[in-house]
Order: C-alpha cells, then structure tokens, then sequence
C-alpha cells in the first residue's frame, strides 16, 4: 500500500465515466479545473463520447499507464474492476461506489473481499462510498461532488469521515481565507484508514496543520502512534470529534465501567496525545487556520491592542474562560503608549486605543509597536481585519495593511489578528491579505480567543509529551494463578502488598479467637471484614464491623459477620485508621483504550458529583499530579476544614505504582479498584481493593 | 422627556456641521441615503456653504421648526446649544461630542450641568459621547458613523453601551440578514438611558426582540420593570452582559459577600427576569434574529432533519448540551419516511436523508413534510441555507426554495432553519428570502443550536415568570431595636423564632447550675455554645462544646467556654441534632440588586466547591426549589448512602419563609446567615444564626 502514491498520480481513469452521473460530470470538472496536470482517461463499458471525450470500453483499452483509477461502476462490478486493474499493474483506487458495509450483510461481505484482495495484491484503496480527495497543493482533485470555487492552497490537511460535510468545511475554509493542502473523504476505510492518511500529513511538506472530523476512532493504538508522530513534527491535530451525547455516541457505554463513560475515555486520551478537541466546525477551521499560521505560541501572557472598548471586555471575559493571562503592561510600556493613545483613553490590558482610529490611521499600529517590546507579554492580540469591499482607489487601502502587515512581521512576539464578529473574508479581502502579506485573521472574538487558548495549551501539552519518552509497546504478561472472576479484599490486597503497595495490615481470621489474637497485635480499634470469594460490596451484607475495642465486641463482630455472610473464607481484621483524605482509584480497561485510570475523592465526590480524572494508561507521577489538580474538590487535598494537607507527590507516586502495577497484571485485568486509598498528610494506605478478572 | 419624539423627527439641525468633521458627512449622508423625508438643517457659527448645501450661523436662524438637533459642537459649547434650543422650543437632542464624564471631573461637572438644563427644561437628550440612532424602520438615521450597506430593515431593536460596537453588530445582521428596527448608540446616558430605550422599544410595533450589549446595569429596579413589560408584551431581550471576569467587571467585588460575587448576581437576576444572556456578539444577533423570526417555542422536544449524517451527530451533541431531547420518532412517522428515505439511509432523529438530495431535490422536502406531523415533537430543526450564487437562470433555485418556503409555512409546529456552518447570507440569498419567504436561517450548528436552547429556555421562562405576580415595590421597614454591628446566635436565634421560624430549642444559661438544668430539660446529648455579642465563629475560638452528657460534662464545658471567651453573655444550651443534611442559607445585600439569597450545601460543599444557587429576592418556594435542584450536590438532597431524602417542599418553604423574614427586616440589614438549615426528611431547623446590620 502506498498512500504518497495514491495522492499523487501523474494519470487517472474514471472508471464508469457516464453523462448521466453527477459524480462523473463533477469528478472530470474537478480535475480540469485544479489544473491536474496529466491525462484523464474515461472508461465506460458502452464506449463512444462521454462529457465530450472518447470513452475506453475497459481499462485494458487505456494505451497509457494509468496510476489511479476513480471508480464510479455499480457495486456488484467493482471487484471485477480491481481484478483487471490489478493485472494491468494499476496499484491505486478511489472507490466511489456505495452499497458495501454501509448497507447490510451483503454489501460487507463484497467489502471484505475487495478488501481482501487489496491485501493480497498489496492495492491502495480509498474509500468504498468516499467522495475522493482534493490535493490542491498538487492540484489533483478526483472529489465526485461539485468543489465550492475558489479552492485555496494552503497548509490544513483536513481528513473527514463523513462525505456530506466536505463542502461545508471548504466553504467555510474558504470564508476563513485558509487554504488546504488535502482534503480527504474516507467513506469506509477498507483499506486506507484515517490513521494513514494522517501519517502521509505528517511528512507532507504541504502540511503544517492536520484538522479531522471523526465519527470514531477505529484503531486506538494507531491513532496514539500518528498522534506521536504529529507532536514530533510540530504538526498539530485538530479534531472534531462527535459523540459526546448518549444519542451521538455509537459505541457501546454498557462496556465500561460506570464512572469511565466511553467519551471520556476518548476525552482523556486525546487530551494527554496533545490533539486538541473543537465542538465545532467553525472552531475546526478558525484554530486549524491559526496554528498553521502562528505555530506553537510560547505562552499564556496576552497583550490585547483592540480599537474598541466594547470590544476589549468581551475579550477580557473569554480570555479568563480560555485561561489566559492579561498582565499588566510594564512601566515602559505604559510610558509609550501614554504618548501614542488619545488622552480620553485609558492605557490598560486589554488596550483601547479608542475610536480616534478613524481620524488617525497609524494609531492602531504604533500602539501596536509599543506592546510588542512589552517584556511580560508572551503573545499579541490584535483587534482587526482586511477590508470587505474595494474602494475605487484600493492603493491606499492596500498601502495601510501593508504597513501594518510589516509591524506585525517585525514584532518579537507573535501578533494573532481576530476580527470583531465571524463574518467571511471577501474576495477583496482575500486580494489585501496576498497582496500585503497581512497575516491570517482568526474570525470573531468568540471563535478567535477558543483558538488561541487551544493553540496555547497545544504548545504547552506538546511540551509535556515530548518530555516523555513513547509509551512502550504493551507486552503480555502472564496472570496470576486463580486469575478470574472477581478478586475480594483478602486476595486482592494481599496481591497488592505482595507488589510492594501500601497496603493497611490486615490478618486473616478463620475463628473468634484468631481474631481476637489478631485485634490484640494491631490494638483497638480494629475493623473486620468478611472475606468471601465474589463479595464486592462487604458493608451491603452486613460483612464490615468498625471501631471494635476488647475481646468481647471482636468476637461479638466476628459471630455477626459468620452469620450474615455466607461461605466465608474467614474474616479480615485491620487496625482501624482515623481522620485523612479517602481517594478512590480505579483502573478499567476501556474496550478501545485499553487500561485506564480514574483518580478522584471518594464517598459522595466520586458518586453525587463523578468527580473523577481520566487517563489512559501508562502514565507517570507527573500526570496524575495533574490530573488530581483537575479534581474539582483538589481544594480538599490542599486541607480544608483542620484536615492535614495531602503530600501530592508522595499520593501521584502511589497512584502511579498502582497503575503501573494494574498494567503488569497483563490482558486477563477487568479493573482493579482501590476504595478508599486514605492519604493523611505523606502516609497513604490502601484499605480496601478489588480486582476483577476477564 | 419623550423617547417617542427623540426617535421620529420630521425635521433635523446638525449644530456643529463642518466639511472637516467625518462625523458630519457621515450623519448628513446617512440621513441623505437612508430616506430621511424631512428637511435636514446645517448650523456653523460661520455660515457659509457645508456638506454643499446653504448652512445657517445659529438655530435662531432656522426659518422651519427643529424636531431634533444634532449636536456635534465643542465641548465647551455644548450647553450654549442647549440654551438656545430650549428657547426656541427645541425639545430633542443627539449630543456626539466627547469629553463629558468619560474624560474626568470638570467634562462630569459639564455633563452635570447638561443633566441638570435637560431636567429643568424637559429636554430628551441620547449621549452625550455617542454616535446617535439608526430608526431604521422609520428611515431616521442621524448617525455619525458610516453604516454599513444595505441597511436591512427589521424587527430586532438593539441598544449598545459601546460605540466602537455599532458596525460590527450592524455588520453582522447584514450577514445573517437580520434586519432592525432601530439602533441606539447610548454615549454617557445622562438623559436617556438603555431602560428608557428598552421602554420605547417595548411599545414600538416595528420591535419584536431586543438585542443588548451592556457593561453596566446602572438602575436593577429600572432594568427590572422594562424587562417584566418586555416579557408582558412577549419581546424577548437578549443580552451581551460583559464583565464575568475579574478583569472585566468594574464594579466593585469588595462590596459584596465572599459567597455572591457580583456577576454571579447580575446572572441570576437576568435569569429571574427572563432576560436571555448570551457570550459572543455572534450568539446576540442569531439569538435576537430567531427568536423576531419563531416567537416562543412550544417545547424541548426536536425533530432534526438534516441531508448530513456527519452534521445530525454533530447536531446530536450540541442538543444534548442546550438541553434540548430527539425523542424517537413516532411509529406512524418512521413508516412514513421509511418510504421516503432511500434504503441505504437510517430513519432516526435525528435523521440524515442521506446525500440523495443531490440527485432528488424534493427528498429534504418530503421527509420535513413527514416529520412535521409527528405528534411527539414540539419544534423542528432542519439543516439548509439559501444558495450563495446566483446561477444563470435563477427560477429553477428560487421554484425549489419557494416550495420549501410553503412547505415550513404549512408546518403545525415550529421549523426552525440552521445552516452547517456559519458563514455569510450572500446578496443572492437575502434575495431569494425576500422572494420566496424563505424564512430566517440561524448561522451554523453551534449557534444555531444556542440560538434554539435560549430561546425554548426563555419561552418556558416567561410562563413561569408570568404566572407570578410582579415583585411589590420594597416598602420601608423600621429595623428592630438595637439593630446595629453583629447579632450572634442567641440574639439572631430569637429574632428568627420569634417570627416562627424553626430554630433548635435553646436556653441561655449564665451559671453552670442553669446550664445543667436546661440540658436536663432538652435530655442528653446537648451542646454549649458561647453566646457573646459579635463573636462570629464561636468554633473558631472554643466557644463550641459537643455532645455532652451527663451534669459534670455540662459543667465542665461551661467552665471551659467560659475560659475561652471574655465578655460573655452567657452559654446557649441546645439539644443536639444527629444526622441530617445540612444546609446554608445566606441572605446577603447586594450593592446594586439589593438583598439576594445563596442556598447551598454546607461544609466542604460551599467551602469547597462554591456549589451554591444564588436568586434576588423576592422568590417564593417554588423558585427556591427549582434553586435547590441547580446545586451541583442536588442528589444529596435525594438521600444517598442511607441518609433520609429531604423533603424540598417543605426546605423551599422555610427557606422562602427565611427569605420574605430578611426582606422584612428593612433597609438596615446587610446580611442574615443560618448555618447550617438542618434537614432530616421534612423537619428543617436552623442550627445557628447569624445577622450583620449595615
């Protein structure tokens, strides 16, 4: 399979070129109009003229080579094309044609056969039931619907699964002035899978950005290795991925554990690959746009330079929601832009040079230029826009955003445009911004400063990853003995002690007076527990007895215990720990995923407010620092109330051995559950576990 | 003052009109362009030719009657203008000159002046420091900007507290191809203010919705009754509120309590109001365009019919977001477009009629006909957009969209049309709505689906705040005796029960004999409680003893508190209470919207989490209710881990009783604090208490 080669033929055929296919008039008006370079054969079983060209009867009537071949026949005849262009040594196919796994039975059963045969025949197929692709930087455009005019290049490799929104992001690509590299329509990915294609972005040198509409995430492990490679080569992806309803979401929530819900599973894992997740196509394009104009930006310090008062606190909201930072401008700073802005204005972050821009054209710039030699500022926010419509005399319109469009060049910080509201950028405004090399326009306030704080935490999580080294390939591991069904706490913490985990003393009792023996080791009080194969939820039965003092209330507990639950393999006893923080740790294997860890508080937290954290496996101490700071009760870790504060390190380095723990227990690991992990201050102790076993 | 005359003039002065001014050729072109049918004077202390036309050297000098001057002279020369209006009967004035209160104490001193001249002689003022008003369905346009073309005619009204935002919301309602009704750029406010605007806008028939952008609510009670007449008259108000951020917001956090911030007010009073907030410029306007498009929206339930498979899992998401359901649809509905829906497509809401639309151009059509007699839906959402581009023989588009248009007229319920992406109505689609009735097309999925979630909000809203009656206007109320500095418990206690509320059986002891014969009249346990004046948190000092049981602990804790805690009044005896869920209830007074109410969780809930739900008072039970279930820990309400669920009625009526009894206490009281309401089932009680007078 060669996907370069797939995206870059020097000769097509459309194979069932008809006058009577809209697909086929648009295909062949595509590629006429994007300036493909090389020939275009038509073939159509009948022969004769077809859009107004000789139509070969069979691809083996093509006297040429032929290097892609568009496949538009019905549905039954596709394989058979494949057969004959497979023997004429054609390596590469877009499949146009619908009816396969997207149909029913039959139609996956042709799927898996063509397929198969690609695999046999080492084929490069795009789609069935895709619309094709559009490389505009190549100008090779074989895409069966009408192409939204005019097609810019540029840097946003978009992927899509889902060909009916192609034209939306287009047009809405081309209102935004972005241009793309590629566009590609993946229909059912029988063979070429979104994973592929994005590995082809990656070493585009068209490429500087990859946006992807995604309906699903076929290949988990796949997608984290492009996604690694992306963030090695400073490409960012942008995704839009849908599913976050009950209703949106295809894949089964029954499969997970309840507080590990599918998306946030999907969530986690794209956050912590450093792909940056929009909500909509708008914020797809506009950040898509921004990045592969701005690049990473260094950091969360926003100068913001508006003409507009209105304008800058509508800014100064969405930059607080974005988590930016509008520091006050330095001392030399103010200095400078006292002199340059109107005595009526004010000079602050966010900046309002006020409405005197009208009378004064050079006030914006210059005020401008005073904030870009700002020491604090990490980033500008500039409050403009091209021109919508041509003046009679666009010169002197031209000569103003080329001046300003030097300032910004020349700036030591990156200066990010945004406009005011979302409205298209028009063909004049297309024409300033070529003509003066005014830099891309982030379009409206809303939709602009969501992109920048993406951009921001995009730089940053790169960093992050990058610091670490490429998770590991998974191994297998070999369970433990007896490994299956459910493990209670007698077995699962003595496993878990065994790995060298905290875990709080416990003995097992098999009569009153062991346990008796027992209570008088650890000193009163003492818990006991029933420990019987299969019993998770002890206290519903009546299986947990606290806080017991002499002999006679440990027997007395003890005899309850025994008679309450049955088929007992004995009974627990613990020292009773006091006061602290109760934690909950859980790691899950998500059906995709794989293993992951929730982090969260315990008792009413985890199950009135599901305030857990999410990651995928494997992660170090570091990340689940982070991921604890996200809890929204983190407040309780620092100590509230008396409470002694969580040593945060010494509780992330636990977590984490857990997790690396639950990870080398191998395929046969269901869940592993920690309930609670009580932390007081540096002291943190497992009271109780379960492990559950596929 | 008359709002009435101010905005239709039938003659207009421009005082200070100069061809060096931009201001003055804006205004007298706007008024020359957009059909202004009366004379437009120009008035130049110099006389001579302006703007090409005979200018006169005074008002005195105008031979006709002047409606409205339009003042852009010198600061300093602004009153004079006024003077003479007055005295030749001029009783409306636009001021556009700038250095007023907004430039510092003597341009405050000037306006004060003007404020004062315009009350004495009944003079209707809009600015000073403002552009003027665009009555665009009037054809009145004394405007000092250039307005962007077309100027579309319309009904939304829209009032800005801004200057610099007048193009970009004109800008982009042309975009939308939203029209309005009148525009006013508010300036200083010194006279007219945005409530006496709302007030005309309210009354004018060319006015169906009412756009705001405000940074500040300068008069509540002012706000508040335009906004109850807005909701009277069935005029949605939507609102651009900036100042959520710390950065944004310049009123003063420090006047208000740790637990009410001061946007978080602003917030619930809007809600209460039934005034719909909104984030970005772009959500203001495709809100106000919907909503002067539908009317309110019969209900939550929608039925989305889209030609998108990808768009309709997009659509799913952002539903789930707004809140809104995509019930199935009916039986007798899906049998029904099983026969329309090409059998490769899945009939579901939300439905994709699958990209066949591109081959039969009646299929979207259909399938919306079938949907809009589902007897399971309240409103439709169907995803299409007027073409961009004219073809060469424009019939055939505007046949197909005249269908369509007849089609969703001929719906029983509500449809509501959203594009894909949000990109601009071109010149061609305004024309074909204008031509083919095709109704309002909402800017993309992801305000479009804002859009809809605020407007069935705010239709639910306004029934519920209909069927209330309005809020009484706050009597004087004389303060209790001796209310001044901090009441604790024993005094704050007795207030509270003495109006009959529930508050925990208490006796003051000032021995220890006292104090034990009061808790052997309460039975053990009891608590002891230093009662002292002022003394806020008695914990915090040992005033606090738990769980006393027999005579010698009782003693023993008086002895202690009274140690701990000098200047007594003597120890509070009480019963004490176990198990429960316990409550805060906090009335605090607000510095602009007078007394609110927080209720939240107590503990680590509040302390922690901030998880409380905040209303302006008045409020009845039921909107303390409907409060109660906003809280993040609602469920705890419901009885989780074996605690006994709350009975809300029963928690909502003291808390309205709490509520009713602060307002009761008059203009003296700054704040009034039970913490914690304990609630076991339906017995609710205060613990403690706490009133701070001002």
């Amino acid at each position: 399979m060669s996907v370069g080669e797939l995206f870059n033929p020097r000769s097509i055929a459309l194979v069932g070129a008809t006058d009577k296919s809209g697909w086929s008039i648009s295909t062949l008006a595509n590629l006429r109009a994007h300036g493909f370079p090389g020939p275009v054969h038509l073939v159509n079983p009948r022969g004769g003229v077809v859009h107004g060209q000789a139509a070969y009867r069979s691809l083996a009537e093509v006297p040429e080579r032929v290097d892609l071949a568009y496949v538009m026949v019905p549905t039954a005849a596709v394989l058979g094309v494949l057969r004959e262009g497979a023997k004429l040594g054609i390596r590469c196919y877009v499949i146009l044609t619908a009816g396969f796994g997207e149909a029913g039975e039959e139609g996956a059963r042709l799927e898996a056969e063509i397929a198969a045969f690609a695999a046999e025949n080492g084929l490069t197929i795009l789609g069935p039931n895709g619309n094709g692709y559009i490389n505009a930087a190549a100008g090779v455009t074989p895409y069966g619907l009408p192409i939204p005019q005019p097609l810019l290049r540029g840097a946003v490799g978009v992927v899509l699964q889902s060909g009916a929104l192609a034209s939306s992001v287009l047009g809405f690509a081309q209102a935004r002035n972005v241009g793309v590299s590629l566009l590609t329509s993946m229909g059912n990915e029988s063979v070429v899978t979104v994973t592929d294609v994005i590995d082809y972005l990656v070493d585009d040198p068209a490429t500087r950005v990859i946006a992807l509409f995604l309906e699903t995430i076929r290949n988990p492990a796949e997608f984290s290795r492009v996604a690694r490679r992306a963030l090695e080569a400073g490409k960012p992806i942008v995704a839009l991925k849908i599913g976050r309803s009950k209703l949106a979401s295809h894949t089964a929530q029954a499969h997970t554990g309840a507080l590990v819900g599918d998306d946030d599973v999907i969530d986690a894992a794209l956050r912590q690959l450093g792909v940056i997740r929009v909500r909509s196509l708008e914020d797809l394009i506009i950040t898509a746009g921004l990045l592969a104009s701005s690049g990473p930006l260094p950091g969360r310090r926003v100068g913001v330079v508006t003409p507009s008062g209105g304008a800058s606190e509508i800014i100064a909201d969405r930059a607080e929601d974005e988590g930016l930072e509008l520091p006050p401008f330095a001392p030399e700073t103010v200095a400078r832009l006292a002199e340059i802005v109107p005595s009526f204005g004010t000079v602050q972050n966010p900046l309002d040079v006020t409405g005197y821009v009208l009378i004064d054209r050079t006030l914006l710039g210059r005020a401008l230029e005073a904030v870009t030699a700002d020491p604090g500022i990490d980033l500008i926010m500039l409050l403009s826009e091209p021109p919508k419509v041509a003046p009679p005399d666009p010169a002197p319109v031209l000569a103003t955003y080329a001046a300003s469009a030097g300032r910004i060049a020349a700036s030591p910080v990156p200066v990010v445009v945004v406009s005011n509201v979302l409205t298209d950028v028009t063909e004049f405004g297309r024409r300033v911004q070529a003509e003066t090399g005014f830099p891309y326009v982030a379009g409206g306030i809303e939709h602009g400063l969501q992109a920048i704080g993406a951009a921001v935490r995009w730089s940053e999580q790169r960093e992050r990853v990058l610091s670490r080294p490429a998770a590991p390939l998974p191994r297998a591991v070999a369970p433990p003995e007896g490994a299956s069904g459910v493990w209670a706490e007698h077995r699962a913490a003595a496993l878990l002690a065994a790995a060298g985990l905290p875990v709080v003393p416990s003995e097992l009792a098999r009569d009153e007076s062991a346990a008796v023996a027992a209570a008088e080791r650890f000193g009163s009080p003492v818990v006991l527990k029933a420990a019987a194969e299969g019993l998770g939820h002890k206290s519903d039965v009546g299986g947990v007895r606290l806080g017991l003092g002499g002999a006679e209330e440990v027997r007395q507990a003890y005899r309850e215990i025994v008679a309450a639950v049955p088929s007992l393999d004995g009974v627990l006893v613990q020292p009773q720990r006091r006061g602290g923080i109760e934690l909950l740790v859980g790691v899950v294997r998500d059906p995709a995923w794989g293993l992951t860890l929730a982090v969260g508080l315990g008792g009413v937290w985890v199950e009135v407010l599901r305030d857990t954290a999410l990651r995928v496996l494997p992660v170090d101490a570091g990340e689940v620092r982070t991921a604890l700071t996200e809890l929204r009760g983190a407040a309780l870790l620092d100590g509230v109330r008396g409470t002694e504060p969580a040593d945060l390190d010494a509780v992330a380095g636990v977590v984490a051995r857990v997790a690396a723990f639950a990870e080398s227990l191998g395929d046969g690991l269901e869940s592993l559950e920690i309930n609670p992990l009580l932390v007081s201050g540096s002291r943190v102790e497992a009271l109780d576990a379960l492990i559950t076993w596929r």
